[in-house]
């Protein structure tokens, strides 16, 4: 039922004007969400946003605003959303393995440690095998295209070859991502058989995979390299020094993950003694800048989220994961008091689910989790996270993670249109529900809701056939009836 | 892409034997699934199952089988399941409100008493409209059979019109259900808009419901009723004593609620301060028995939890709900350690999700929460529920649940086939998801997957899509492409 941008007959990307009608919703701050009804949005050949006319119909966009552009309606593409349809901003995924797709629900009881050895290292390392990378992370960009993912911050594996391949298929599909080749060196924590040699091997294939990806996409606009160290357990003192000073010279951004569980967080003060605290690790090797996202941060110190807040390094939520994993539970209100920056991260296949939404939803719950375990109060209150909110992380807050917030994550002009169609089924007087074709979703409306009620059952019960069609800059690159 | 047995041109239920053939999968017990391949299973017309043959393919059992039971094969239909494909029992849901509905994923910040208020009594009461009624239970009934719930525990509502209409458009549908008049008398705690005007009208709408059940389902085949005080808030202590003195002449199962959150169980003491216990009340009013169902049980005491279980009542764990309402983490370990029987419930709307799938794999991430809150050890550890713990809530915990353990829940000889049919994605060596015209669903399959894994897989990310087929006592009660 679903197509992808390479089922569209190998298209190059639209070149045409393109004008959407109806109603967008998006995030006009953490705690508010915009509802934009009969409202026209021109977008240029090139993928930006030109015009945003309010109370305007397609005749009236036709009349007045298409000539104001200087656009003639033969150039002009237009897609229309009817009642119960809605634009959204694409769903940004701050932290992800694409290698790791094939595991999705497949980690019994484990928790971190115990699961890297068990199910992600063998099969990270079997992703040096060209034709199977290229059929796994295929599936993974596939199938988080179908969900709405228009970005995603992806960890590769510590392969440049398969790297190299993930950039190409996320360029192909045309998923605006950041690509991770994985900085792995300290022998003593790492597999034999998955491993980089020296912290010099790691470093000239990180360089080989970023002048990959400069080659292949020279001015970044689809897809971009992002330094990887693992996490502190991976990598020698030495790597992550080198690995900083590329970020530093180039100012490229940095991913890795921090204070996911406990015992792992007693592994790092064990292997880094004079550090201090896990965040140190990162920041005495320069890998905390204002473009670093750090997976996870459940375990973190008041003084740690203080010196994050302070270097602008941003927060990637998993909830999925950390609850799978039994990792522990992330405090968002406290990080947002912080002053730190939170993203949604799917973390495939610690996190067993595709899906934004689905992190976005678990999010909300994981905030419960939260609240309850904490005394009766205004902060216990506090802790629990709207529909709102989570919906921002999703969009908006990780567009500000991913350090695209300029140009995604929210609809204004001067923006990419980075977009999601989002339909939900009516039901019928007959309590049947209206079947059009196409794949009805598992979101009922009965009629009577208002649009944020709408938008809460999207949210706790859409999935991928509520998405009926993906833009990313202005291209179609998913599309299903 | 879905159809339901009143799609299928009226037909009365299937009267033709049939033989299902290929894989089956089961538990055996709380902490084994059973998987059976190149199986056949002979299910008569009366939807019963005849015969188990294991090691036997279409053409044995066409050659052995079927002459044994003396059937022609022009009289059998045969359904066979390929690669990725399986049989499963079908899920039981022992606790939902099939009148709330049209409310799932409508909850804000709200906790079970202001919900209540705010929500839930004015949907419930404008179900007294028997065409609204007939609306929203067919949509319910619809999504769940969609889903695979074969078997239901329904609240309606305190109408008992709207309640008769609940038991006709299961009967009709085809979905094995109790369904339960909501009894709720306690002026000082019911909206005047929407209760009971006293124990003595309240036990008179029961036995109505009653009565017209029997009327439609004489042999209580498929439908049967349950006696239904809401909660012991709702009722006045006359009430209670006249169901729970229905319950003890007739033999009839109970259902209401019990400890879901805090400030409830207080209000509770407050209002019996003589009983002792939230238990207690039920106890002192017959209502403690061993076909009782109790939802929820979060905030139990150990006396409490001991007094169920030798009374041998039953708890409807609700996990979506109870953490979306912030209510709590329920100790299912605990409970089984204390001896008592548990199933899932969706609970909608304080669950926001129509599928017991996904109640299973909350109940797997909400045991990780219950995990988080102890210290590390044995406990700790044993508390994580298994993906195999959670099917068996999902399937015969929920059956020994309703009562009808020794009908549902599992395949045997003598029991009745209802099931499901499962069928999971492939992915092609190119990545690609393989499309054979119908919905493909969420779970990829990658073809180096056990069978353990592939039953992960499915739990996790699996939805809607993947149950081609649902039967109930051998009808085909719902199929989609």
């Amino acid at each position: 039922m679903a197509s992808s941008a390479s089922d569209l007959g190998g298209k190059k990307p639209q070149r045409q004007h393109q004008l959407f009608l109806g109603n967008f919703i998006h995030s006009k701050s953490r705690e508010e969400l915009d509802y934009w009804h009969n409202t026209a949005v021109a977008v240029s050949s090139e993928g930006v946003i030109l015009a945003i006319e309010k109370d305007c119909d397609e005749a009236k966009a036709k009349a007045e605003l298409l000539p104001r552009l200087k656009w003639a309606p033969s150039d002009v593409e237009v897609t229309v959303t009817s009642d119960k349809q809605f634009f959204f901003p694409g769903l940004i995924d701050t932290h992800v393995h694409a290698s790791q797709y094939p595991n999705v629900g497949i980690f019994g009881k484990s928790t971190l440690l115990d699961w890297l050895d068990t199910y992600t290292f063998p099969l990270e390392s079997s992703l040096a095998n060209r034709a199977k990378a290229q059929r796994v992370y295929t599936a993974c960009v596939r199938r988080t295209l179908s969900h709405g993912t228009t970005a995603a911050s992806y960890f590769a594996t510590q392969s440049t070859e398969s790297t190299n391949v993930l950039a190409d298929v996320c360029l192909s599909l045309g998923q605006r991502a950041l690509i991770g080749r994985v900085c792995m060196d300290n022998a003593a924590m790492c597999p034999e058989y998955y491993r980089d040699e020296s912290a010099e091997t790691a470093r000239i294939a990180t360089e080989k995979s970023i002048d990959y990806i400069r080659k292949i996409d020279p001015t970044y606009e689809i897809i971009k390299p992002i330094l990887t160290p693992r996490f502190a357990p991976s990598c020698s003192s030495a790597s992550m020094t080198s690995l900083g000073k590329i970020a530093a010279e180039t100012g490229l951004p940095v991913q890795t993950h921090i204070s996911e569980n406990k015992p792992e967080c007693e592994l790092v003060d064990s292997l880094f003694p004079e550090a201090g605290s896990y965040t140190n690790v990162y920041e005495n090797n320069q890998l905390l800048t204002p473009r670093t996202i750090l997976a996870h941060g459940i375990w973190l110190s008041e003084e740690e989220a203080a010196l994050i807040s302070q270097r602008g390094s941003k927060i990637s939520h998993c909830p999925c994961s950390n609850t799978s994993i039994t990792s522990g539970t992330a405090r968002i209100r406290w990080l947002w008091n912080h002053g730190i920056d939170v993203g949604l991260g799917t973390d495939m296949s610690g996190g067993y689910s595709p899906s934004v939404l689905d992190a976005a939803r678990q999010a909300a719950l994981v905030s419960r989790h939260v609240a309850m375990g904490m005394a009766e109060g205004k902060e216990r209150e506090c802790s629990k996270l709207t529909v709102e909110e989570v919906l921002y992380l999703a969009t908006k807050g990780g567009a500000i993670v991913m350090g695209m917030e300029d140009r995604v994550g929210s609809f204004a002009v001067g923006m990419h249109w980075d977009a999601i169609q989002i339909k939900l089924a009516t039901i019928t007087e007959l309590g049947d529900r209206e079947e059009d074709g196409g794949e009805a979703g598992n979101v009922d409306i009965f009629g009577w809701e208002s649009w944020d009620e709408i938008v809460a059952k999207w949210l706790y019960n859409g999935d991928d056939r509520n998405c009926k069609k993906v833009w990313v800059k202005g291209r179609l690159v998913h599309q299903r009836k």
